[in-house]
Parts: C-alpha cells; structure tokens; sequence
C-alpha cells in the first residue's frame, strides 16, 4: 500500500471520486509530501515513500509504523456485516508489515468513525473484526477511538482506520524497503495477481486474505542479501512495481505472459486491478518457486533506467508503472480502461 | 481522553448524535471491551483504560500509543480552515503524551477521510496543519493514508485521525496511570477549567491549546515516587476524576469553589465542558502552585471509596464522576443541563 496518499479503491459497482475544481492529484500531492522529508529529524529512519515508516526509539531500538483506513461501500460492500470492514482493516496493514519482509506485527490501535444511526450490535461486530484478526496475527488491538458522525451527514459509512506497529524480526538484520533493486536482479511475485475483487457484488478474495507475513519470514531466511527490495501489491502489480522502479532508480523488464493470473482474468486486467495483497520483490541469485506454501513466479528483470515498468505484451510493449488504481483521481473508477489506454 | 470510546465532542451548535433502536452507551461499550483485557498478551504492559498503551517491543524497550480524531463540524467548525482540524487532532493526541507523565512523544501517522468535493488547497491545508504541529513537538509525521469518501455521501465533513507514538522520557521510570491514586492524597489540577470552546461559534480554546507534556515532566521531576494518578481533562473535570476514582478503587472529595474556573464560566459548567486539556493529578506531599509557568491547584482529597467523586458545593454534594460529555449517547448534546440533573 503506498504510504501518502493511499486512498481508498473504490468498488467498481460505486461510482467515481468526483472531485470538483481543482482535483487532487495522487503524484502532485506526494512529490510534494515527500519534497518536505529531508527536513525529517534524524530519528526517521525510514521517512514516507515505502509500506512502513521507521522511527528511532533511543532505546536501542526501533519502531516500524503503518495507517491504512477500510470504509464501508469503498473496501467493501454497503450494508456488510461490520466484521469484515474491521477484519479487512486489519488485514491491509499486516500486508505492509509483510513487504518490510524482516519485520513482525506487536500491536495495532483503531479508530472508527460510525454513522448516527448505527447500533451497539453492528458497532460490536466492527470491534470485534478488529479484535479477533489482530489477535490472531499476534498484532494485539491495545486502543482506540469512537466519534459518531452527526445525523446530517447522508449515506455516512461505516469507517476505520488502524496504525499498526511492528519491530525487526531479526534484530541484526535490516528490513526490505522498495529502494534496494539492482541491475540484474529478477523481479518476482507471490500468489496469483487479478479478479481479488468481483465487479457486480464487491465480494471477493480482497476480503479475506492471508498477509504474506510468514512468506516474507522465509523469503528473508532463505535469500538473506539477496532479498533487495519489496513492496505489497495493493494498487496493481503495474503501479506497485513502478513505486519499486522509481524508488529504486531502475527500470524493470516484465513479460506480461509470465505474470501469474487469477483464474478468469487477463493478464492486463489482472495487473491494474490490485488488492492483490501479494508481494512483489526483486532478488539475486536463485529463487525458490514456493516458499511457506506460496508459489513464487519470475515475472521479469531490473535493468538500468529511471523509473519505468517496461511491460512486454507479445510484440508490444509498454510503461506499467502507473497502470494501477490511481489515488484521489476523478478517473478512477474503471480498472480496465486505463489499462487498454 | 478516554481509550475505547473516546467519542467525539459535538459543539454545542451542532444537533444531538441520534442513535436510533438500540443505542450504544459508552459504559456499556467499554466494560465489554475492558472484560476482554485479561486476553491480551503479556506483551501488553498497559492495556486499553488509561490514556496510552504500553507494549513491549522486545529490543529492551517499550512503546506507548493512543489514538485521536477530530472531525470538521463537531471538533472544529464546519467549513473551518482544514489546518485547523490537522492541528487539533495532533494537539489531542500530545495531551495524552502528557497525562502518561513521563512520556515523550516519537512520531505521528495521520489518515485522513475526505469528502469527494475537496481540493488540493484545502487537503494540502489540512496536511500541513497535522505536520507543522507534529514538527513543532517533536512528534514528527511519518506517515499516513488519505481516503476519498463516494460523492453520494452528503454534507461530508473532514476526518482525520492520528496515532501517536512515544517512550519514557525518563527510561529508568515508571509512566503516570489513572491507577494509582492513594488515600491521602490531594488532588490537583493545572490551568483553569470550562468555556474552552464557545457556544455560538465553536471556536475557542480548544483549538489552540498548550499540551501540558512540559508540565508533566517539571511535576514528574519535582514529585518523582510522590505522584501517583494522572489523566488529561478532555472529557469534563466530573467524568476525568471519575476515571482516576475507578481505576484506583477510591473516592475523591471535591471542593466546587476551589476548581480554577475560567473567566465567565461558573464551576458547575466548568467541570462538565470538557475539551481544557489541562492535567488532573493525585499526589501525596507538598505540590508547587506553579509548574513549568503553569498554575497548579489543589481541589480535593482522595478518600476510601469505590468510584465516585464526591463533589462538595456549599452545603450539597453530589457525584460528579460521570459529569461531562458521555460518548456515544443519544442525550449528550447539552453538558449543562446534565450538570443540573
């Protein structure tokens, strides 16, 4: 998930984020957030711009921190059962702790924002989403907060936003951000990428799925150095490998036959889609083709270059690297669109 | 402010949050929540209950955290300058830093909920509210998530909501809970109390205020193993003693005429607005009346007892220890005639 500005995936069955007058705009914003990160104090040490931001205890130690919100009618359908917004909240910021790939959740903390109108039972349901994912991830829920919104406010979802907090696995060992691709590394991802979510009802995979956080363990265990960078797939496998390129200062070759897809979606489908929760990294060397029970697939190469996703598609090809769902965009609603543009 | 449920504060001008069928009551809420403590880990070293969470981080060292949000139309005004709603929110946060006594806050992450309608200015507004107070206490923002809220929700306000991470400012030392009050001790507050947001306009106080976190540390320098409870004054004077009265088993015995009330306010309003963001503190021993330039008053006694805050008032007295702004209750709209009731 990128770290400012992540904004929410809208369900393809709701419509556009219609901004009016002068729209915000995803890069605009974020080169400007990013512009203003060298005047970070020293104990950042890892500043915005990767999955997780990292801070200096001066305890001999350090933290690894990460937001990410889930709203009802955007991360999941109108009307669900509070649980799964709760759970899904959960669920998209232990796949951040996965991409830092030597790190492990300790806690999380929530704050909701409810309707006027909800109830104690629909409120309970939303805590204990929250509970029992994080408990289960060995990511304990220790606060939060509560605000009602006001009745005036229309069509009000449910929303939720969780910080999690994570610490290094291993301790003498660094953790795996999106900067360290080199030149000739393969580039590499897990699982299948596309369809996680169904268009007519909003249901789908994205709702439930396994953080890649023990495949990340053993990634790490096995390949050590050779591990250089990582990043989850949340926005499409195009726009997330892009974040990697440009972080990265390379370009990756990938050849779209290679990408392994989700049953019932093409392969250009399948990388501007996201919600994948997959991870995506480069490495040296040998590379298992399965790791803690995940297929792991080569998809391409890091050659030189500053930034682009070159995406071979049979004879053509083309830059990937904002193919993806674009944040705080008014033309974000249509996946599909994007990709044949 | 309150962990789990920390409601937001309607301004007065604003209506009354409608919970329909069953409504959620906050002690109701938060009992369920606390029963659930006992499962936490033991990683956990302060559950949900006091104004941060402790955990453990495994590297020698522990992490505090809270949560806080403000919302545009109940925290601020509606239609306010957006950097007005990021500063709040980080100055909220900050107070808990401070009612944790000895405590120093590390960095914040920030999401943020827009409406669909917002422009890059006022979401810039907005961020640069949440990072320039971030900066200014040393709380840098690292990070965050910005979410678009669908076009067909209605009077959409700004939201957003901060996690704050801190560590013992000093490491050899103990935080300050709401737990630890003793019989004999006096109990204090800082500052003056009530009218931290006026009426008629919603603005005030309460959008600018001094987090005591200086004072905090001059009062855990001065009375080291001497003070034994403290909690920041968000929720009203009533209802914060009331929270150190249950987590420590005691009564506190209260002289009305003594509460520094602010200047036209009278003391049975003063300690049911809420929002002053001054600390209240036991201690046994002689207390400074002044702190880190900031007045430090004795108000009370802690009593044998079980919860309650007996608060004297000329001849009466009454229980003050749920006096102030309930959370999550269909009634909590007027603090003044819950003050009278």
């Amino acid at each position: 998930m990128t770290w400012w500005l992540a904004c929410t995936r809208l369900l393809r069955r709701s419509c556009a984020c219609a901004c009016s007058g002068e729209s915000m705009h995803e890069f605009t914003m974020l080169e400007r957030i990013y512009a203003l990160n060298p005047q970070l104090p020293a104990s950042v040490v890892l500043p915005p711009g990767d999955d997780m931001a990292m801070v200096s205890c001066n305890q001999s130690g350090e933290i690894l921190v990460a937001a990410d919100s889930a709203i009802e009618g955007r991360h999941t359908p109108m009307g669900c059962d509070p649980y799964l917004i709760g759970r899904k909240a959960v669920l998209r910021n232990l796949s951040d702790v996965a991409a830092m790939g030597n790190a492990r959740p300790i806690a999380i903390v929530a704050c909701a924002t409810l309707p006027a109108s909800i109830d104690s039972a629909r409120a309970w349901r939303l805590f204990e989403g929250l509970r029992e994912t994080a408990a289960l991830w060995n990511a304990p829920l220790v606060g939060g907060d509560t605000a009602m919104l006001s009745s005036n406010v229309l069509h009000a979802p449910i929303m939720v936003s969780v910080t999690i907090l994570a610490v290094k696995q291993v301790l003498s060992h660094a953790v795996i951000t999106r900067a360290g691709a080199c030149i000739g590394d393969g580039v590499y991802v897990t699982g299948t990428i596309g369809g996680a979510w169904d268009a007519a009802t909003g249901l789908g995979r994205h709702l439930d799925f396994t953080p890649r956080i023990e495949a990340a363990h053993a990634l790490c265990a096995a390949l050590n150095t050779r591990l250089h960078a990582m990043i989850d797939v949340s926005d499409g496998l195009g726009r997330d490998l892009g974040h990697i390129a440009r972080a990265s200062h390379c370009d990756l070759e990938i050849d779209l036959a290679r990408v392994p897809v989700s049953v019932g979606v093409s392969p250009l489908e399948a990388i501007a889609h996201g919600e994948d929760y997959e991870l995506a990294f480069t490495a040296i060397g040998e590379v298992p083709t399965s790791i803690a029970g995940v297929a792991v697939t080569r998809i391409g190469t890091v050659v030189a270059g500053n930034g682009r996703v070159m995406m071979r598609d049979g004879p053509a090809s083309f830059d990937a690297s904002r193919m993806g769902y674009e944040h705080a965009s008014p033309t974000n609603d249509d996946p599909q669109a994007r990709a044949k543009s």
